[in-house]
């Protein structure tokens, strides 16, 4: 018998814990889900977990947490780096898992990070509402500059020969990093619609708004994104709609 | 023969790449590193080493890279996660090497990306000039807030009795993960020399301090820290030391 697998986050919004969601639903794998219960509760459940839970684990900042057995972790893509290999979504040759980790990083860093700081840039504590100014000077520099160096690096990967064809970032092999990249596109879609839309229609970034539409369509991600289990982005999470951001690049 | 370890970096501060240099010299390992060559020089070697490096390696966004044979792999906590179980530096038990990730990806988070955005709340592409102000505004909120949660955490890491007695992270086994926080602690203090010695001053996080010292205090550490190697803090690195920012908590 084995022990489940066990996501233990927030509920309410895809949020960092999407990316987990994502890896266990294009392999197929069974997992459990705080995401069902009530808010307070699943709230709780977190406060628990992030203390020391025993058996080695230190105590941890903040979720998403995983747990597996007698092990429980933290951070977003060492989640996914823990559970790559073990669905088979972390490459094929040697090392690929370090090639891997690093595009996930880099997509988190510049398409979920940067994007969640664009609401907050003064400080997270403070209501958006009181740095909505610097907010609106923060994502219109962002959507100018950062989105088209992110999406153009993006481009590049998808190009480059890498040994063999094919439209995922390590060439024909499909990886974890790719679900990360379609996520941080998606969500930075629901923030900034008109930005990403200028982007798509530019035609600069084909390869890179084509792995959103495959990964979109892969049999288990479309079966996901369809059900009660993918929840709806709204304005408190990492992803938010502010109208006053939502500009266009010069 | 084993191919040699290669930090690709740019030169001139610590940066992101100190990371890698302290888990090298703790390890006694040999390495080559490009911060001997002049600014230029190093900069040209890292764009090129960003392009995809063959044999499989994908384009990458930013340094710090590493160079490990056939192997070019990019991004601080990855570079560190690869060479943490050659070196002995991962830990000693089933899958500790996810809970150091974990902790160092916390600590590069934390006291490492946030400092940085303190300097640079709205873009970094802007002189620290023309977001002069957010970055006051930002910094008060930062050590009014977010530097003691970070504190906190690290202190209670430490105290929390893991099985094993000790002065590290993981208990008595010295990890990374140790390297990485005093790394993190010893740019903010750079960075904000006040709040720092207020913090420290407080009693409230004491094991945290003692394990700044501690670290500083290994017999490579020190020897490194000594050597012409180690460069040194400058305002235009992660951790800057501006005197409108360097305020102490209420």
């Amino acid at each position: 018998m084995t022990a489940p697998y066990e996501l233990i986050y927030y509920t309410g919004v895809p949020g960092r814990g999407e990316h987990v969601r994502l890896i266990l639903e294009e392999a197929g794998a069974a997992y459990e889900d705080t995401q069902f219960l009530s808010f307070d509760k699943a709230r709780e459940n977190v406060t628990h977990w992030l203390g020391a839970g025993g058996h080695g684990n230190p105590h941890y900042f903040a979720p998403p947490l995983f747990k597996h057995g007698d092990l429980v972790i933290s951070q977003t893509p060492n989640i996914l780096l823990y559970l790559g290999p073990k669905l088979g979504l972390a490459g094929s040759q040697k090392d690929d898992v370090y090639r891997v980790n690093a595009l996930a990083l880099t997509a988190l860093d510049g398409l979920s990070n940067e994007v969640h700081d664009s609401h907050h840039p003064i400080a997270v504590m403070l209501p958006h509402e009181d740095q909505k100014e610097e907010s609106r000077r923060r994502s219109q520099y962002w959507i100018q500059n950062r989105l088209p160096s992110h999406l153009n690096y993006w481009q590049k990967v998808l190009k480059s020969d890498k040994g063999s064809p094919g439209p995922w970032l390590l060439g024909e092999t499909f990886t974890y990093a790719d679900l990360v990249l379609f996520q941080c596109l998606d969500g930075t879609m629901y923030a900034f619609p008109k930005a990403m839309k200028q982007a798509r229609e530019s035609g600069k970034y084909d390869k890179v708004f084509k792995l959103w539409e495959d990964v979109k369509t892969r049999p288990n991600i479309a079966t996901y994104l369809g059900s009660g289990r993918r929840q709806k982005y709204q304005d408190w999470g990492i992803y938010r709609h502010y109208p006053d951001n939502d500009v266009v690049s010069e």
